[in-house]
């Protein structure tokens, strides 16, 4: 398939780098720019036949069989409007609108025009998150009560995302776009999120957006998922996941520990690792960060699920549903309350029960937790189900 | 110095571990339980000249010149009054009330009765813990943003920690209290902590108590200390902390992975190592408990205390402050609002306002970020002091 | 390109995965396998056209450009000799050959016939290796002193590893080679290996082979190669590199620790993670194993190299100076002491001087070290030169 | 018990925070130093009433019952003899002397005077090393295979230890005495060390003695004991151990990851944590380094054996075996083949036969292994114990 990228900043490269690496089938044929400069260098580097600084010539060019969306926030809504005119599959980067409302206008044109609405969410695509969900759906840890994801680190590369009107808020539309969709994902897309609990604040940067915020997200079986995003983190990219389960646990690090270190005086040479803050002392470099951040698997899928027809594993939906979730925890930060998540269109289960699956012991009694001592003895704490009272019986 | 132990249970042994731990110049003489059998048991191993299931007896032996409390929570209050109407010093297991009430008063009979009322909060005297806070204080981590301690484990091994009426709540008022001792610890004991919003829930336990809860707490400099309390994690006991300031981080896991791997079949014998939820597959021991959670350098502090009549590290009033934390996050927990933290007495800074020391560039702008990009060039991210607008500088 | 495998067994299927995962431009066309109903089972799974039991009949098919030899040890000779008989460019798997002299022979084959002979040697294409290679290259570390890589598990899945006439031998053969070549690119190719001390015994399996071996390369310049091999290690399979310079330090764990921790009760479902020795208890599976072990960044080198008519990495005479090195550590294993590496062909540099180059801190003194007392004083540990004495001085 | 300390340099000082840490019994009571201004600074510090630069003196002293010695390893020799002419209990440091030889008079010195000689070898008193080997004691990982330690820092601070004739080498004899010892305890002080093979350069400074060094140590029962010492290393302490058995594993890391991880622009204040190389980056501080060397087990065993009139767990009879490793160690350097372990008054036990036990499948076959395949197929890897062959049989 031939591939347009609208786009040509820090984004775009990366993708660009996913797309033609380990010998794809895909090949990057298009750019576009604002800035014609800016394609010209990009379509030199990645030796790509077309670039233009008119979005409509790159989306409609004949050639052209997906557009890749890797534009600022604000200009995602009227991309994806072109694309739907010109009936091209449109793979759009993470947070889908700056609102549930923008998001919501441009799923509802994917689907009017009958193309595929891929939503670019890499950090549900990542090897590690691929194998765990697989994990977590086959029951390894039981009944999903919590999934929390983390993304710190000391603010973003392009100017735009500092500006309020560009990017639609700060660290919460930036970053809380992945950690939402990941605790999302270990909840079960099925389960509907309720309602949003968030503090935000301007910590450190001088900007009208957060630079600093964590958010509860209530969904309707009693799960909670929480994000941990900012701006203001130092010593690099602290990517984390965690997961608790009734019968398990899990936690990854995408960035920072991940089994390689080194260490320099610096006085050897320049070039160390690239990304760290600095080429001396303590360095966690990764080894191959294209995949590990999931690109790889993430447009594998995508162009799969255009050839076989099928959606793939994250659309305009799973990028609405986000933006809805984002939409409420902005609403909270400022309330001071749980703000409901307004969803126009939920696809998923209606079921509104909390799970509760307490474990009975036998007609009389509930098991609350059998003990062994460090000596070796067993215990049972137990708990009368009619007087509620708490007994321990030995066994 | 002679001590008392008033408890033997759990965490009365943990105590009575530390106390004759590595040739210490103080001794543990007498011990009360409720259970006589038990006190003669806990005598016996710890070769303690008296035991009584009176513990009036106890308090007021001639030869006890320190009574440590490590009664269950609903036990504390006549414990304390005990003492001070004795006039023996006390220190008292965490928490120290069920609720802030509870913990104003055993404040007042010890500041009355004029003896010292130490409070132990062991986790704020683990190494780890007494390392990193002299690097805070020193202005390693710049001004602190964020800081956040997490305890989670599989639920208690005493029965009374399981009944809401003798233990005054479930996981928040068992964890919480050391977690909320420790952010607030590195956020600044002189900075008043204003207000709670609290989630918790009870996932898992047939209890009338919250098994699961995350809490904030804001304090009057716009920091946030951050909560994570469980009873239903599954793999151990998961105890870690990490600090976000605006120059530095620490992250600190004081149990699971603490450079201590060893991996069994099972097949080899019976004894792997204590505490350890099974004897196969991996395991994390901890190398020496009792130093590593606290216990040494706490009674250390303590008794110095008590001899160069000075106040401990952490006193009676500092349970006070935690218990009225607590008391917030309930209330929050119930209303879904923030709520305001009530301290009837506060001893520190009145200062209310946020700190912000947003970095000025020059007479015109502020300084947002200065990027180094992939191939070394460098760039200012600016904001117009007036107009607001970001721009951008290529240096 | 068309590929043509033969083998059919577990590093087939790894080759297999690899040659066409992330939607590659080359394909796997046809198979052999001495056992008929292997050789369809496996055409079947990755949907090729040829399969056959026949050797000849596949590496001379019209189609096939490639042949990637996937067999027992014993029959890569025969294999390279059909490959190079036929004309077709090949890459064969590790070790080359069970001996320098097999090694040799399949190397002079290739050069004569003029196809490429590339070495499937995919630790040194792991992204944690590539990253880290290019750091050592640009200086970061300084001068290389001592490079060490450790592979032990608990033993090969097939059972021909086990029988010494078809390896070759035991751990060192199958997992030294990795080992030696890792070490030898830290240290630099063009250096020479110089002689091998090695221990080796058959501590646990009922086997004529070794089971345990450690080794230490000596290279021309005085730099160490050490390797650690074991099928005896309990806990999965540990793969573990570290390089010491004068400037820096490296240390990679590509399993076990890379970030990625599951705990599960096993009570929650049946799958939990591949390739674990276990479904219960602390698990640490590897995000995507393929990628990790670096065989998409080996296929995509030997492809690019075949179309841009450059050698590989890794070529058939790396695979021969391994060998050779392996021969040594046999014979020094034997003999206890140290054996010199016989290469006939060697086409590095011809210097054998030791590297020194000790600081001189003036005319008569070199400089041992700079202290920094814990005070902050500094003092200088300085020797002098003529007399060889050792003096402080401060500073 | 009252205390004198020989010498009055780091280590002295290490000792001293020890002795005197979390209120012990003990008291630290003279202080000798060949520098008279020395000692009366360590005087001061720790508050002693005695010191003097007349070593007979400080040993003699009416109200010293046992005697710490502190110094450089040419000095230990003549201090055990005043100290057994004395009749004082005497505790030294690590190594015992420069050869066997040397330790051998002090272990006959102190036997003969009928006092306790103590070897003061912290690391095997650290509380990773105490649990784990209890858990080795215990048999958890069944019979060990293989036990390797590596101590490894960028130098020792004082300038004796780079002058060979004081210090009678380099990193061998300064951390090789460590790792020996440690390796020594996991396969059991009871099996004999047969024979050493070692690896020795002087790779970075301008000295006499090895700065970089590898060995193996064959005991009698097939175990090996390897060290990995060097002078060379950069990034701080890398102190770690690992241990093989047939049925589980080991990794200990002392220093460097021990779950405290801290980050510093450095532009926040001076102090971050003592010992690191820098105050900025990514440090690794370790919580409370006396504890977690071993130092307050160490003496608390010490000063225990003393009262109870046992031998501790460390005597000069270790610290002479050890001594006689390290001679066999410098013997395979220079010679380049296995060196005998020469002990003169071996007191272990004597059976020299090496441990195998293959497991038997039945009459005809050993099982060399129990194969799990991806697909859940289980198969056997057996050997005709006649005839050698390797059969498999699926079950």
């Amino acid at each position: 398939m031939k591939i347009a990228m609208l786009g040509s900043g820090f984004i775009a490269r990366f993708y660009a780098d996913s797309l033609i690496g380990h010998r794809r089938l895909d090949t990057l044929h298009a750019v576009y720019s604002r800035d014609i400069a800016k394609a010209k260098i990009f379509a030199n580097d990645y030796k790509l036949p077309v670039y233009s600084d008119d979005m409509h010539e790159v989306v409609n060019h004949p050639e052209v069989d997906v557009v890749v969306i890797s534009l600022p926030n604000d200009l995602h809504l009227a991309a994806v409007a072109a694309c739907a005119k010109a009936g091209k599959h449109v793979l759009c980067t993470k947070p889908l609108g700056r609102t549930a409302a923008e998001a919501k206008q441009m799923l509802d044109m994917v689907e009017q025009a009958g193309v595929m609405g891929g939503y670019l969410e890499d950090l549900c695509y990542t090897p590690k998150f691929n194998k765990s969900l697989a994990s977590v759906k086959a029951g390894a840890l039981g009944r999903i009560l919590w999934a929390k994801s983390r993304e710190a680190h000391p603010g973003p590369h392009s100017n735009w995302f500092w500006d309020k009107e560009q990017s639609g808020g700060g660290c919460i539309v930036d970053l809380g776009c992945h950690c939402i969709e990941i605790a999302r994902s270990y909840i079960g897309k099925d389960i509907k999120p309720v309602e949003v609990m968030c503090w935000a604040a301007t910590q450190v940067h001088p900007i009208d957006a957060e630079d600093n915020a964590i958010g509860m997200v209530k969904y309707a079986n009693g799960a909670i998922g929480q994000f941990e995003v900012s701006w203001c983190f130092r010593g690099g990219m602290d990517l984390r996941d965690e997961v608790m389960g009734t019968e398990g646990t899990i936690w990854i690090n995408n960035f920072l520990r991940t089994g390689f270190d080194m260490f320099s005086t610096g006085k050897g040479g320049g070039y160390v690792a690239e990304k760290a803050e600095s080429s001396q002392g303590w360095l966690f470099p990764v080894g191959d960060e294209v995949n590990e951040l999931g690109y790889n698997h993430m447009f594998t899928d995508m162009f799969e699920a255009i050839e076989q027809n099928r959606p793939p594993a994250e659309t305009f939906y799973d990028g609405y549903v986000v933006n809805a979730i984002i939409d409420a925890a902005y609403a909270s930060a400022k309330s001071g309350i749980w703000e409901p998540v307004k969803i126009e269109d939920w696809r998923g289960s209606t079921q509104t029960k909390i799970a509760t699956d307490f474990a009975s012991f036998d007609e009389q009694y509930y098991l609350i937790k059998e003990e062994i001592l460090p000596h070796g003895e067993r215990k049972l704490i137990l708990k009368d189900k009619t007087t509620g009272e708490v007994v321990v019986r030995d066994i």
